[in-house]
Protein backbone atom coordinates (compact mmCIF):
# COMPACT_ATOMS: atom_id res chain seq x y z
CA UNK A 1 0.00 0.00 0.00
CA UNK A 2 1.18 3.30 -0.51
CA UNK A 3 2.79 5.26 2.11
CA UNK A 4 2.60 8.81 3.47
CA UNK A 5 5.12 11.28 3.09
CA UNK A 6 6.64 10.21 6.46
CA UNK A 7 5.80 6.70 6.93
CA UNK A 8 7.94 5.86 4.08
CA UNK A 9 11.20 6.96 5.31
CA UNK A 10 13.26 5.40 7.36
CA UNK A 11 15.35 8.69 9.81
CA UNK A 12 18.50 7.82 11.74
CA UNK A 13 19.25 7.69 15.04
CA UNK A 14 19.84 11.63 15.15
CA UNK A 15 16.62 11.85 13.43
CA UNK A 16 17.85 12.70 9.82
CA UNK A 17 17.64 11.66 6.00
CA UNK A 18 20.39 11.99 3.32
CA UNK A 19 19.11 14.20 0.94
CA UNK A 20 20.88 14.46 -2.99
CA UNK A 21 19.81 17.61 -5.11
CA UNK A 22 20.39 16.84 -8.75
CA UNK A 23 19.95 19.80 -11.71
CA UNK A 24 16.63 18.63 -13.32
CA UNK A 25 17.96 19.69 -16.71
CA UNK A 26 21.97 18.97 -17.07
CA UNK A 27 21.39 16.10 -14.27
CA UNK A 28 24.27 17.11 -11.85
CA UNK A 29 24.56 16.51 -8.88
CA UNK A 30 24.86 20.14 -7.54
CA UNK A 31 24.87 19.08 -3.28
CA UNK A 32 24.08 16.61 -0.90
CA UNK A 33 22.64 17.73 2.77
CA UNK A 34 20.08 16.43 5.72
CA UNK A 35 16.63 16.65 6.26
CA UNK A 36 14.54 15.98 9.82
CA UNK A 37 11.23 15.01 9.63
CA UNK A 38 10.20 19.22 9.10
CA UNK A 39 12.51 19.83 6.42
CA UNK A 40 10.89 16.99 4.75
CA UNK A 41 7.20 18.45 4.91
CA UNK A 42 8.52 21.90 4.39
CA UNK A 43 9.92 20.61 0.82
CA UNK A 44 7.10 18.16 -0.19
CA UNK A 45 4.53 21.08 0.97
CA UNK A 46 6.31 24.24 -0.66
CA UNK A 47 7.80 22.49 -3.54
CA UNK A 48 11.11 24.25 -2.53
CA UNK A 49 14.00 22.46 -0.82
CA UNK A 50 14.58 22.84 3.20
CA UNK A 51 17.17 21.13 4.85
CA UNK A 52 18.19 20.65 8.47
CA UNK A 53 21.50 21.99 9.58
CA UNK A 54 23.75 19.72 11.94
CA UNK A 55 25.69 22.71 12.86
CA UNK A 56 23.29 24.92 13.15
CA UNK A 57 20.84 23.00 14.57
CA UNK A 58 17.71 24.31 12.92
CA UNK A 59 15.72 23.84 9.45
CA UNK A 60 16.82 26.21 6.69
CA UNK A 61 15.29 26.50 3.18
CA UNK A 62 18.09 26.34 0.77
CA UNK A 63 18.46 30.25 -0.72
CA UNK A 64 17.12 31.83 2.31
CA UNK A 65 20.10 34.25 2.45
CA UNK A 66 21.96 33.71 -0.47
CA UNK A 67 18.70 33.44 -2.69
CA UNK A 68 19.70 30.69 -4.40
CA UNK A 69 16.32 28.50 -4.00
CA UNK A 70 15.54 25.05 -4.96
CA UNK A 71 12.34 24.65 -6.87
CA UNK A 72 11.46 20.91 -6.47
CA UNK A 73 10.31 19.03 -9.83
CA UNK A 74 10.16 15.61 -8.77
CA UNK A 75 10.86 13.92 -4.86
CA UNK A 76 12.15 10.49 -4.98
CA UNK A 77 12.81 7.62 -2.13
CA UNK A 78 15.64 4.84 -2.23
CA UNK A 79 15.01 1.16 -1.18
CA UNK A 80 15.31 1.30 2.16
CA UNK A 81 13.91 4.94 3.08
CA UNK A 82 16.67 6.36 4.48
CA UNK A 83 17.57 8.62 1.68
CA UNK A 84 16.06 11.23 -1.16
CA UNK A 85 16.66 12.53 -4.31
CA UNK A 86 15.09 15.98 -5.84
CA UNK A 87 15.41 16.43 -9.11
CA UNK A 88 15.60 21.05 -8.65
CA UNK A 89 15.99 23.84 -10.34
CA UNK A 90 18.83 25.82 -9.14
CA UNK A 91 18.00 29.61 -8.94
CA UNK A 92 21.19 31.35 -10.41
CA UNK A 93 22.87 28.05 -11.16
CA UNK A 94 24.80 28.18 -8.11
CA UNK A 95 24.50 25.42 -5.64
CA UNK A 96 27.69 25.36 -3.49
CA UNK A 97 28.34 28.29 -0.79
CA UNK A 98 31.42 28.92 -2.57
CA UNK A 99 29.96 30.05 -6.03
CA UNK A 100 30.05 27.43 -7.93
CA UNK A 101 27.49 25.76 -9.35
CA UNK A 102 27.89 22.03 -8.16
CA UNK A 103 29.63 21.26 -4.15
CA UNK A 104 31.34 18.66 -6.20
CA UNK A 105 33.97 20.67 -7.60
CA UNK A 106 37.05 18.38 -6.86
CA UNK A 107 37.93 15.51 -8.59
CA UNK A 108 40.33 12.61 -7.91
CA UNK A 109 42.67 12.91 -10.66
CA UNK A 110 46.11 12.06 -10.92
CA UNK A 111 46.80 11.47 -7.27
CA UNK A 112 45.14 14.40 -5.87
CA UNK A 113 41.78 16.20 -5.23
CA UNK A 114 41.85 18.87 -8.02
CA UNK A 115 39.47 21.46 -7.94
CA UNK A 116 37.99 21.94 -11.69
CA UNK A 117 34.96 24.00 -11.54
CA UNK A 118 35.29 27.73 -11.32
CA UNK A 119 33.97 30.17 -9.06
CA UNK A 120 30.97 32.01 -10.56
CA UNK A 121 30.10 34.31 -8.07
CA UNK A 122 31.82 35.40 -4.91
CA UNK A 123 30.86 34.15 -0.92
CA UNK A 124 31.33 38.22 -0.34
CA UNK A 125 28.90 38.94 -3.33
CA UNK A 126 26.40 36.45 -2.03
CA UNK A 127 26.49 36.65 1.18
CA UNK A 128 28.42 39.60 2.53
CA UNK A 129 29.58 38.32 5.21
CA UNK A 130 27.23 35.26 6.15
CA UNK A 131 26.54 31.80 4.40
CA UNK A 132 24.54 29.22 4.21
CA UNK B 1 47.78 22.70 -2.21
CA UNK B 2 46.16 19.47 -3.92
CA UNK B 3 45.56 17.20 -1.05
CA UNK B 4 45.84 13.19 -1.43
CA UNK B 5 42.86 10.99 -1.32
CA UNK B 6 42.10 10.68 2.12
CA UNK B 7 43.68 14.28 4.02
CA UNK B 8 41.06 15.74 1.72
CA UNK B 9 37.94 13.58 3.19
CA UNK B 10 36.21 14.59 6.29
CA UNK B 11 35.16 11.14 7.98
CA UNK B 12 32.38 11.18 10.70
CA UNK B 13 32.16 10.09 14.34
CA UNK B 14 31.90 6.82 12.72
CA UNK B 15 34.28 7.15 10.27
CA UNK B 16 32.80 6.98 7.04
CA UNK B 17 31.73 9.36 4.14
CA UNK B 18 28.23 9.85 1.98
CA UNK B 19 29.27 8.18 -1.69
CA UNK B 20 26.75 8.33 -4.30
CA UNK B 21 27.01 6.51 -7.34
CA UNK B 22 25.48 8.21 -10.76
CA UNK B 23 25.35 6.40 -13.97
CA UNK B 24 28.02 7.54 -16.50
CA UNK B 25 25.53 7.72 -19.06
CA UNK B 26 22.06 8.17 -18.15
CA UNK B 27 23.60 10.35 -14.98
CA UNK B 28 20.85 9.13 -12.84
CA UNK B 29 21.16 8.44 -9.30
CA UNK B 30 21.37 5.03 -8.94
CA UNK B 31 22.34 4.48 -5.14
CA UNK B 32 23.40 6.33 -1.77
CA UNK B 33 25.40 4.04 0.43
CA UNK B 34 28.74 4.97 2.83
CA UNK B 35 32.47 3.91 2.48
CA UNK B 36 34.75 4.43 5.65
CA UNK B 37 38.42 4.79 4.72
CA UNK B 38 39.49 1.41 3.72
CA UNK B 39 36.79 1.26 1.02
CA UNK B 40 37.16 4.64 -0.59
CA UNK B 41 41.11 3.53 -0.91
CA UNK B 42 40.11 0.10 -2.68
CA UNK B 43 37.76 2.01 -4.73
CA UNK B 44 40.41 4.76 -5.87
CA UNK B 45 43.03 1.70 -6.48
CA UNK B 46 41.30 -0.66 -8.19
CA UNK B 47 38.55 1.89 -10.27
CA UNK B 48 35.26 -0.44 -8.78
CA UNK B 49 33.05 0.86 -6.15
CA UNK B 50 33.52 -0.46 -2.61
CA UNK B 51 31.28 0.28 0.24
CA UNK B 52 31.08 -0.19 3.84
CA UNK B 53 27.69 -1.98 5.22
CA UNK B 54 26.55 -0.35 8.80
CA UNK B 55 24.62 -3.69 9.32
CA UNK B 56 27.12 -6.03 8.21
CA UNK B 57 29.90 -4.08 9.48
CA UNK B 58 32.48 -4.85 6.96
CA UNK B 59 33.75 -3.05 3.36
CA UNK B 60 32.54 -4.85 0.67
CA UNK B 61 32.93 -4.36 -3.31
CA UNK B 62 29.87 -3.68 -4.95
CA UNK B 63 28.70 -6.70 -6.99
CA UNK B 64 31.22 -9.18 -5.09
CA UNK B 65 27.65 -11.58 -5.06
CA UNK B 66 25.29 -9.92 -7.52
CA UNK B 67 27.81 -9.38 -10.45
CA UNK B 68 26.45 -6.19 -10.53
CA UNK B 69 29.79 -4.01 -10.28
CA UNK B 70 30.40 0.15 -10.92
CA UNK B 71 32.98 0.94 -12.35
CA UNK B 72 34.26 4.23 -11.38
CA UNK B 73 35.12 6.98 -14.48
CA UNK B 74 35.08 9.48 -12.28
CA UNK B 75 35.29 10.48 -7.85
CA UNK B 76 34.22 13.91 -6.73
CA UNK B 77 34.57 15.25 -3.68
CA UNK B 78 32.11 18.15 -1.77
CA UNK B 79 33.13 21.36 -0.83
CA UNK B 80 33.20 20.29 2.97
CA UNK B 81 34.88 16.78 2.36
CA UNK B 82 31.45 14.60 3.47
CA UNK B 83 30.51 12.94 0.52
CA UNK B 84 31.60 11.97 -2.69
CA UNK B 85 29.75 10.97 -6.39
CA UNK B 86 31.24 8.74 -8.31
CA UNK B 87 30.44 8.43 -12.33
CA UNK B 88 30.08 4.52 -12.44
CA UNK B 89 29.52 2.16 -15.48
CA UNK B 90 26.76 -0.02 -14.04
CA UNK B 91 27.13 -4.31 -14.21
CA UNK B 92 24.01 -5.73 -15.31
CA UNK B 93 22.10 -1.71 -15.86
CA UNK B 94 20.61 -2.99 -11.86
CA UNK B 95 22.17 -1.30 -8.88
CA UNK B 96 19.12 -1.88 -6.41
CA UNK B 97 19.08 -5.07 -4.67
CA UNK B 98 15.32 -5.46 -5.56
CA UNK B 99 16.26 -5.79 -9.05
CA UNK B 100 15.25 -2.14 -10.14
CA UNK B 101 18.19 0.04 -12.44
CA UNK B 102 18.31 2.10 -9.55
CA UNK B 103 17.03 2.29 -5.50
CA UNK B 104 15.47 5.66 -6.15
CA UNK B 105 12.28 3.59 -7.82
CA UNK B 106 9.39 5.30 -5.50
CA UNK B 107 8.51 8.93 -6.42
CA UNK B 108 6.09 11.50 -4.47
CA UNK B 109 3.15 11.83 -6.09
CA UNK B 110 -0.63 12.21 -5.67
CA UNK B 111 0.40 12.19 -1.87
CA UNK B 112 1.98 8.81 -1.49
CA UNK B 113 5.24 6.78 -2.18
CA UNK B 114 4.27 5.26 -5.47
CA UNK B 115 6.61 3.03 -6.93
CA UNK B 116 7.53 3.96 -10.61
CA UNK B 117 10.08 1.41 -12.01
CA UNK B 118 9.95 -2.03 -12.94
CA UNK B 119 11.74 -5.12 -11.71
CA UNK B 120 14.67 -5.90 -14.19
CA UNK B 121 15.64 -9.18 -12.70
CA UNK B 122 14.00 -11.11 -9.31
CA UNK B 123 16.13 -10.87 -6.28
CA UNK B 124 15.92 -14.95 -6.35
CA UNK B 125 17.57 -14.50 -9.84
CA UNK B 126 19.89 -12.32 -8.78
CA UNK B 127 21.32 -13.87 -5.40
CA UNK B 128 19.74 -16.78 -5.12
CA UNK B 129 18.55 -16.78 -1.22
CA UNK B 130 21.58 -13.64 0.16
CA UNK B 131 21.68 -9.88 -0.64
CA UNK B 132 24.15 -7.40 -1.41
Amino acid sequence: MPQTLLEGVKFDADGLVCAIAQDVQTLRVLMVAWMNAEALQKTAETGYAHYYSRSRRKQWMKGEESGHTQKVHELRLDCDGDAVVMLIGQAGGIACHSGRESCFYRVWRGGAWQTVDAVLKSETEIYGQTKD
